[in-house]
Parts: C-alpha cells; sequence; structure tokens
C-alpha cells in the first residue's frame, strides 16, 4: 500500500501498488473533474503529482507514495448532502448529452455512429459502439435534425433522441432485502431524490428468511419463481415511485442494486444453493452489470443494472453500500472502529489503518421483529422507543397512539430499560412481581403478568395486549450475544479489546431511530463511551444511492473487496465459548463516565 | 508514425504513435505469444524494446522508433499455410479451458466464479464475468465433478461444461456477398477447415444488387424483411457446413462475417438507406461485436458475431478482408501497390509506404455476368475460360463438357481473346465476317453472327447457343473503364503513372482462376510486366478466416482503418474525363517484355 495525498484538499488515503491516481481520489472521498469515468477518453482529470508534469490521473498508475495536486476547477462539482453527515459529488454514471452535428457532404461522408462519437468526444464523452443505439442512429439523422440528445452510460451509447429534448435523467437506488425491497428514484442532473419508498419481497410467501428460499431455489422452477416474484415487487415498487414523481419508467437509464447475497442471487437468476450449506459459498462476488431489460425489469430498455461487490456469502453487498455510505473506510487514521448491521445476520467490520475484517453472525431474527411474541418489523404502529420512568411510555412509528406490535429498535430498549430497573438480572431471568415491589413504581411492577405460563411484562395498555415474554428476552440474548461473539473474535484477530474501540456504527433493520444508549446497556454495542457510538439507519439503500450518483463513490464500492477480508466465524474455534459468555447482560456500567449523553 | 524491427526475425512495420508493440507485432504478421489477447492479463507476451528490460508488449506504448527483441519461444504457434502463398499463426479468439478445482472449504469459501476465475488466470485466460455462464455454474460445481471445461471467447467467459468433454471449438467464416454468401467452419485448435460452401442469398427476391436492397430496406418491414431473409440464408449454411462435418451448431462459439457495407448494415438490421444517396453515408464503420443468437442465428447461444471494419459506403469489410488476405499493407519497402476488387462495385486500393487510398468505381454488374446475354455467376457450368486457336476452345467450372452461360473470368477471356485476334477493334467494335477472314481461320471467323438484328460472337457450339453479344462486350468496357478511371483517380493523388505499379492484385467475384493476362488485355489491370499481376480470388472469405483463426490478424483488420483513406470519387473532377478515356482497349502491348510468362 502507498500513501497518497491530494492538495490542496488535504486528503490522504492508502493505495494497492498499480492502481491509479483516479482510483486513490475516488477512495478519497475526491471527487476528480471528469466525464469519461477514468477510462482516458476525456481527458480533463490532469493531476501533477510529486511537483511534476501534468498528467491523466486515470492513466497514472502508483508506485510509491506521493502528493498529487488537483487543479482548482476540480472542486467545482456539485455535491449532495447526505443524511449520514456527509457530501456526495454528484458525478453520475449516466449523462444526456445534447449534441450539433455537422450535416455530411461528399467530401465528409463519416458514418453517421462515426459523426456522433466524433462529436460526443469533443464534448467530452468516449464511446464504445452499441448497436441498439446504433438502429436508431440512421432514421434519426436522416429525418429531421442536427441536433439530437444522446444518452451515454459509461462508454456506452444507450439511447439517441431527436431534438434537445428536455427530459430529465433518472436513476434508481434498490436495497433488495429479505423483507422489503426499497427504492429511491433521484435525478441525475440535480442529485434529488424525487421519490422514495419501500414493499414487501413478494418472495415472502416462500418463506421469512434467506435459508428458506435457498431451500425453494433447490425446487424444480423454485429459482425462476424466487426471481419473477423479485422482479415482480420492483417493477411494482418502480411504478408506485415513477406515479409519485410525475414521470415514465423509460427516462430511468440506470439502476445500482444492493442487498444480502442471497437476494443479489436471485435478483439475477443465479443458483444460490451453496450459500445455505457448508461451506457456505455464494457463486459470485464481483459486482455484475446487465442490462435490466434481461432480467424483466421495465426501466429504459437499454437500462443498465449494476450490483455492489459481495464480500462473502453472509456478508453481501449491502454492507458494501453501508460501508459507503457512511465512509467507514476513509478515514486514515489509526483508531479502531467497528460496524455492526443487526439483521437476521449480524454483520461485522472493524478496521484499523489498512486491514479491515468482516464475518457474519448467525443472530437468528429477534431483531427484525421475528419470532417475538407480540414482534413485527419497523412499520406504522410499531413501538419503537420505550422508556420507564413513574410508567412505560411508548413511542410508535408513524405517531400511532395504540401500539400494534414491537419491532427490534423497540425490542432493544424494552429490554434495556427493564435491565436498568433491576427488572431483568444479568442472567436475563425477569423478576418476580413481588421482587419488583419497590425497586420500580407499582404501576410498573404489576405489568409483570404471566403470560401462558411464561414470565412476561406487558408493555402497552391491557386491552392492546402488547407483552414482552422471558422467550422474547431469550430471543434478543441469543442475537446480541451472536455479534459480541463474533465481535470479540474479530478484536482478537487485532489483539484488542472492546475499550480500544474508537467508533461504532449500527445499523440495522431494526427502525432507524435505535437508541445507541439502550443498544450499549444490552451489550449488541460494546461498552464504550456513548458518544462514540452512532446509528446509521438504513445505510445501504443510502449507500446505493450514493453510489448511483457518484461515479467515484461506485469505483470506491467496487474496490472495497480489496481492503477486506472475510472471516468465517463458523471456522473460528473460540467463537462458541465466546457466544456462551456473551448471553448475559452487562454488569451495570461502571466505566469512564460519557463525554457526551445522547 | 514510428519504425519497428522485431528481432531475431528481422520484422518490420509502421506504427501510429501511443500503439503498443503488441499491435505492432500483430501488424507485422508476427504473433506473439500469450493466450489473454493483448489485454495484459496472461503476461506472456514479455520482449525487449531497444536492449532494455523485459516488458510486456501489449502494456508498452511506441513513442519512437525502435528494435524489439522477441523470446525464442515466441516463434512455435502453429501456422497455417493459406492458398495466398502465405501462413497464418493460430492463435484463436476462442479456447476450451479445462480445469481442476479446488474444493470448496470453510476456509477457502471463494465464490464459485472467483475459484474458477483464478484457476482460469492461473492457465492464462484473464476473463471478466458473464451473467450467462455464471447462470450454469453453481450447479456444475455442486453436481459432479472438480474437473471443468471452460469456454472463453477474448476476456468473456461464454460456457462452462462439466468434466472435460473432448469436443472441438469450432469458428465459423462468413461472407457475406450480395449474389451469394459464403461460409466455412474451422476446427479452432487445429486450425483445419472442417467444410465450406455456399449458397445464393435469400434476398435475391429483392433486388439483384445493393441498390435494390436499400431501396426495398426503405419500404415499412423491408429491412425487418431482408435481415430475416440474410438470417435465414445463413442458418441454412451452418445446417449444410454440420452436417457435412458431422457435427453440431451449437459447438461454433465465434463468427467473423465480411461483407460490403450494405450486407453488413442488413445483417446488423441497421438502416443502410444513407448508403443509397448521395452523400454515400454508412451508418458505422466500426467492427462490432455482438451476440450471434441476438442477430437470430443458431450457433452457440452465447457464440459471439464479429465483423470488420467498413472503409466507406462502397468499400466495405470484405475489402479489409481482401487486404488482410493477402497481407497488402505488410511489406515495408516504398513500392506502389494496387488492389481491385471487381464486382458491380469496383473497390481500388492503391498504396506507396505509409500512403494508402481507396475508392469505390461504380463498374456494373458485368463481372459478376450479370446483364450479359448468356452471362451467369461463377457456378457449374459456367464458361470461365476461353481460348482462341484454330477454333475457340472452352474450358467449364465443374468439368462439364457443355457450357450453360459465361460468367466474369470467361468473359474477360472471350473479349480479350478477340481482341488479340483482331475480332474486335480497339473501341470495342466487332469486325464483320468478311474482315475477319484471313485474320482468323474460318472455323473463327464464321462465328460472328447476327443475334436478333446485333453483332455477336457464338462462343459454343450452335446447339448449345452460347454468344458474346455486342452489347456485353460495351458492358465490359464501362466496367473496366469504371476501374481503370478510379485507378488513374488513386494514381494522380500519388503524382504516378500505370508503369510505376509494382504489384497488381485482382481479387473478384468472377471466377478464381481470372487470367491476369486477359485482364491486362482488356485493361481491366493497368499495362505492367505480367509478372506483376497476381489472382487473388475470393480474398475476402480467406480474410475471415484468417481473422478467425488469428486475434493478431483480426487486430490488424480493425486497425487497418487507421491506414487507410477513402477518395469518394464522385467528388472528383477528373474522374468522368478518364473514364471516358478509359472505355476503349489498350492498343496491343509494346512496352518491355513480361519478364515470366503466366
Amino acid at each position: 500500500m502507498h500513501r497518497v495525498t491530494f492538495i490542496p484538499q488535504g486528503l490522504t488515503t492508502r493505495a494497492p501498488d498499480g492502481a491509479t491516481i483516479f482510483d486513490a481520489a475516488n477512495w478519497a472521498g475526491l471527487a476528480l473533474d471528469g466525464t469519461c469515468g477514468g477510462r482516458g477518453t476525456c481527458g480533463k482529470c490532469r493531476v501533477r503529482r510529486n511537483a511534476g508534469g501534468w498528467e491523466l490521473a486515470c492513466r497514472t498508475p502508483i508506485h510509491e507514495d506521493c502528493t498529487v495536486e488537483v487543479p482548482a476547477r476540480a472542486g467545482r462539482l456539485r455535491t449532495i448532502p447526505f443524511g449520514l453527515h456527509r457530501e456526495v459529488a454528484l458525478c453520475p454514471n449516466v449523462h444526456r448529452v445534447v449534441l450539433s452535428l455537422t450535416e455530411p457532404s461528399l467530401t465528409d461522408a463519416r458514418s453517421d455512429l462515426l459523426r456522433l462519437s466524433d462529436a460526443l468526444r469533443e464534448a467530452g464523452y468516449g464511446i464504445r459502439q452499441t448497436p441498439g443505439a446504433m438502429r436508431q442512429l440512421p432514421r434519426l439523422l436522416r429525418g429531421s435534425a442536427s441536433t439530437v440528445t444522446a444518452v451515454v452510460c459509461g462508454d456506452e451509447l444507450i439511447a439517441m433522441e431527436a431534438g434537445n429534448t428536455e427530459d430529465p435523467c433518472l436513476g434508481l437506488a434498490l436495497d433488495v432485502g429479505t423483507t422489503t425491497v426499497a427504492g429511491a428514484i433521484a435525478n441525475l442532473k440535480t442529485g434529488a431524490v424525487e421519490a422514495s419508498d419501500s414493499v414487501l419481497n413478494g418472495q415472502a410467501a416462500y418463506g421469512a428468511d434467506v435459508i428458506a428460499r435457498i431451500s425453494h431455489a433447490a425446487e424444480p422452477h423454485g429459482l425462476a419463481d424466487l426471481q419473477a416474484c423479485l422482479i415482480e415487487t420492483i417493477n411494482a415498487l418502480v411504478a408506485k415511485l415513477v406515479e409519485r414523481c410525475g414521470t415514465t419508467r423509460e427516462l430511468i437509464y440506470e439502476t445500482v442494486a444492493v442487498g444480502n447475497t442471497t437476494m443479489l442471487h436471485l435478483l439475477l437468476g443465479i443458483d444460490p444453493t451453496g450459500i445455505g450449506v457448508s461451506p457456505f459459498v455464494p457463486a459470485f462476488q464481483d459486482p455484475v452489470t446487465v442490462r435490466a431489460a434481461d432480467l424483466g425489469l421495465r426501466l429504459h430498455p437499454e437500462a443498465r443494472l449494476n450490483t455492489l461487490p459481495i464480500l462473502g456469502a453472509y456478508v453481501g453487498a449491502d454492507i458494501v453500500a453501508g460501508l459507503l455510505a457512511t465512509e467507514f473506510l476513509r478515514p486514515q487514521d489509526d483508531e479502531l472502529r467497528l460496524f455492526i448491521d443487526a439483521g437476521t445476520n449480524g454483520e461485522i467490520v472493524l478496521r484499523r489503518g489498512d486491514r479491515c475484517l468482516c464475518a457474519a453472525a448467525p443472530a437468528g431474527p429477534a431483531f427484525e421483529g421475528a419470532q417475538i411474541q407480540c414482534g413485527m418489523r419497523a412499520s406504522a404502529g410499531a413501538i419503537e422507543h420505550v422508556k420507564i420512568t413513574d410508567d412505560v411510555h411508548l413511542g410508535m412509528i408513524g405517531g400511532n397512539e395504540r401500539p400494534v406490535g414491537i419491532c427490534g429498535s423497540g425490542l432493544i430498549d424494552a429490554v434495556a430499560e427493564l435491565r436498568r430497573c433491576g427488572l431483568i438480572d444479568q442472567s436475563g431471568r425477569f423478576a418476580r412481581r413481588e421482587e419488583a415491589r419497590g425497586r420500580v413504581p407499582d404501576a410498573v411492577a404489576d405489568r409483570l403478568v404471566d403470560c401462558h405460563g411464561c414470565a412476561a411484562f406487558l408493555l402497552s395498555a391491557p386491552e392492546d395486549a402488547v407483552v414482552l415474554t422471558q422467550a422474547d428476552v431469550r430471543a434478543l440474548q441469543y442475537a446480541k450475544a451472536a455479534i459480541a461473539a463474533g465481535t470479540g473474535v474479530l478484536l482478537s484477530r487485532f489483539g484488542a479489546r472492546c475499550e480500544d474501540i474508537h467508533a461504532v456504527l449500527l445499523a440495522g433493520a431494526f427502525g432507524s431511530c435505535l437508541d445507541t444508549g439502550s443498544a450499549r446497556t444490552i451489550g449488541l454495542a460494546p461498552p464504550v463511551e456513548l458518544g462514540r457510538i452512532r446509528s446509521a439507519g438504513n445505510a445501504a439503500g443510502e449507500g446505493a444511492l450514493v453510489a448511483l450518483l457518484s461515479r467515484g463513490e461506485w469505483e470506491a464500492a467496487r474496490q472495497m473487496p480489496l481492503y477486506l477480508e472475510y472471516i468465517e466465524l463458523a471456522a473460528d474455534r473460540g467463537f462458541h465459548d465466546r457466544y456462551a459468555e456473551a448471553l448475559g447482560f452487562p454488569l451495570a456500567r461502571q466505566g469512564p463516565a460519557d463525554s457526551q449523553k445522547a
């Protein structure tokens, strides 16, 4: 690895030997000028290395530490503010380019395509041919106009229109989850998100989790069924989105799709069965670009679908997207950083400097509210916050007054509050009602009830009957223990301890408003100062959007596997011992005071 | 242009600034070692420039004249002898690679595709993914075998099979002519041509020449009809060929297709109407690679179809193929060389050193035997040779005893012989029978007959009634005058005269056994020493085969437009004067004696 510093921005990154300066800039989060996406055709990404002569960043490999001077104008890209305390430089992969072509003559009888590609090159877009657009070309040029609008996706000419149409150039960010599929339509010229929404994954009929889906894929026609369901789900989502922003699906020219490893296999119609059985082998890992229409997606007929890379059977492109959205790999210090995406699989990424390990811990479905007595996914009516004072106070998603059930963040809050009040002990056992009286107000103690012979705590008013059972607490213990044990394995590979962790990012399918204090109280987050723990919400969807809006970020995501090492926890001897040890809850916190209370 | 000399072979070529040494080697006709086709992934093409260190030829751009040392082992490629006094180094674009893959485990859970691509890289084949083959992969690897056969086309993995199948790896060379479509199936491992044949182009129903086809393409559904006809023609041809060599079409993984500009447009379903009207603009020129199945061709489902570049509206990929087959652009001296492909359009290429001009002369259909009273294409029963001594002696294609008609080469022979005997004067007029007596034996003179009020010469026995009419002679005069005038235009651009021409190559649709002396006698070939004129037969089909068998030659063909300048004769003021001057026949030859009689 070589250290590359960009001036005057003062950004630093490390790049593997032979990587180009252009790649290093992407990696550093610096969007260099240029329209060709690093293909050497637009000639705009000039930089000066170690005060030498100007050269093209995308053609210059790095073989030693260096300082790279970027010309002043390269900072002028429009940036889009993102929810995760960051900005993204707008440099999408798709452009609509309006061109005025000269008329052919006997002395200039260049072919239609050459005339067009020469004009595009002059405008800064180097293209390879595409027979699709080639078929439209003669009719357009012979018809009306010397003015045409070309749609360029990367280095491909994917569409042509007569005249200067003022239509927008749209892109679609997709986060394909096992339970829900989220999508956002973005205007690629302005970076504005025009509409976003999520729908249930139509594959739910074939089982709730990825293992059920993988089993079904092994049945005759199973794979085709599952792919068809998912494509139908996405087509329906797109229909909703385009209606909402008053546009047509044919103006969507590119999609970035992320999701867990199984979902990406099913999306592409690729057999996922290797993921389901030891030694857990996906069929592919590298990012894929296909014609969306070839999958049955109804967008522009030549629209491309790009996936982000997969790191392992249970660390998918959703994690790569999450790391991208949170710029997890970007800071160039030697602090220890932890990223956790808590779902049915808890994905864990731990990094210090150039070394970055990732793993998947089998957490079970508790974080998603599944197999919890009154559990539900994070949607309207779900309890997402619980506070116990004189009585129990609930916060519901969608502002509902009466709770329907409890989602992941509510579950974590409830258990954390009960633990704080002493109604759950270190082993996870509910206090008996008589033990509770005196510790807590009677109104709270009286909520300790018996539920079909099992200890439980009544969260809601009695008529709504939303309870938290002893079994629910156990399920949460299993889930958080898996993640804590996985974190422990990764820490041990660094020879580090929990206290060494400088920053923790918590993402996951539990509502976006996870209380970081509660997460620490139950032991999901490690015992570090609260100011070091941050909730990242649906970082995967954000990451897909970031990659859609910025080719540089997309390239950074593509290169991420170079920087990450996948650890198979099933092959780690210490994992099960750590898991057993982590089942209990942490003792009441006695460490350093939090410098900043959430 | 920089001069590059390869040692120890002693081959020299000129290369444009920035071209790689690998490209220059292709251009020089030297096949460097390597399996990745110049993509920098196999690391085998090491060379030493100006006695410096070893570097990869495909990664090293040329910026000055240089001498390049090639390691000894780089000469070991199998070479295939070709009809045109040349050899071709066998290095096809498609390979079947048998691989033994290690079993996955918890500590080596690389994805199926990565495991395969790592094994391929070790075997010297760098691939980009292809979703098509990816879909087959999990089933194959989960099924039986750790041994798989991968089919790699360029840098794409296009097919996978379980085990080590011993099936051959086949390719198809196609020459798509307006009248006939010729094809050859070649074994890409041995270079052997397994079967070759030609069939009539099914588009004939829409008119005999390209102008008629272009007109039809402008009708509603016309373009689709024409494409469907052509695809059906090729599918039928392939059926014939695979039956003849006892194989299946699914083993054909790659096709190189050449043809005139219009035929390539129709093959790809691209509107050719710009070709038909001034200023004669094709829709595309660059080589195209598409999935053959996307055009409706039934070969392996993932087989690729590649075209060679087009130089202009009437100088198509067939000419590029002809130049490739005959190595026309390869000699590195400063001699003046002429290539003529005489068909309905007479394509003319004239070269000296780095400068190479090409043009198309509107010759009309005489050379193809069309619009000639007893004309026919070069097939069984056609008179292809005529000799006049005591009487008329005929040579028929297929060894027929009785002639059916006369093809292009027979027409040229007949007129040349009649001219030599004084039965046709310098203006092209037939002698009257009474004038002829005394000049020629009576048996010959008596063949001067009246045919429906028009002077004619009876070539066959009276009962077969194959005649050559005065109108036929005129048609041939128009045809050869167009080519001679075009040649004159190109010569004038060089400031040269006919006598300066060092070598003449004659290709064309007239049978492959054109008599070069006759061609010179009628003025089709310029008045140079006979030893300098060579007949090249169907050079286009040979060129397609050369490109199919050798990726280096294919690359050389792809770069040919860099070296050729297209001259539009319709825009040249001198063309029509030259045409009028060239209508008569040359006077009896009085120049230097031929050093070598044919």
